[in-house]
């Protein structure tokens, strides 16, 4: 597959994404195969997410691509809107008047409620 | 303000969301002041992804989380939804059935903008 290429080193490489949510959008992802940010080696993932931040830099840098903030995006499992199993983070620049809107409906929910989830979820850290 | 610690160390904190998107919804955040990621020296973004990493997978270890996929979203400025200015990583699980849709239109591109792009990007790596 032909790919643009922003950057590459031995375990890591970083292109255009084919179908951008704005230009300028790039996907960082490991060269080797791993589905899911669960199955990447911690090395790896810090060499992911360190080339993820100076994409992030890079796009504010770069007055082709008009940076005026950034999401970045990483999903994964396909309720997670992961189309393709090969761990990926997008780095997307927002365009002043992009229009775009990252809505994610938020719950209501309790400090007791939280106390009990941050209790269960830090015996696995 | 009270908090649902999730993770601390010196530099790295990890709180339940307040306002989740499903209940298991995590913050990862340093602990000193930082605008926006590009704002964030290196070693404590590496910091912060380590510890992003973690959480993910404690989500899916879980039981009463029911991870079936996350979404890992990290916003720069008020255009793309950042709402407090200190650099946070939302690690947020996904449920099955909680009809959450993450739904950003996609653009129509060519071959040659895309290596235009990914050419100007690159002088900034």
């Amino acid at each position: 597959m032909p790919a643009s290429k922003v950057y590459e080193d031995d375990d890591v490489l970083a292109i255009m994404d084919i179908q951008p949510i704005n230009p300028g959008h790039v996907l960082v992802l490991p060269k080797t195969h791993y589905g899911q940010m669960k199955d990447l080696p911690a090395d790896i993932s810090a060499k992911i997410f360190d080339v993820v931040k100076q994409v992030e830099e890079a796009l504010w840098k770069t007055d082709a691509v008009a940076c005026a903030g950034t999401n970045i995006l990483q999903n994964n499992g396909r309720i997670a809107s992961q189309e393709v199993h090969h761990v990926h983070v997008h780095v997307i620049p927002r365009i002043a008047g992009d229009g775009l809107k990252l809505s994610l409906q938020t719950q209501d929910t309790d400090r007791d409620e939280l106390d009990e989830l941050s209790e269960v979820i830090s015996e696995y850290l």
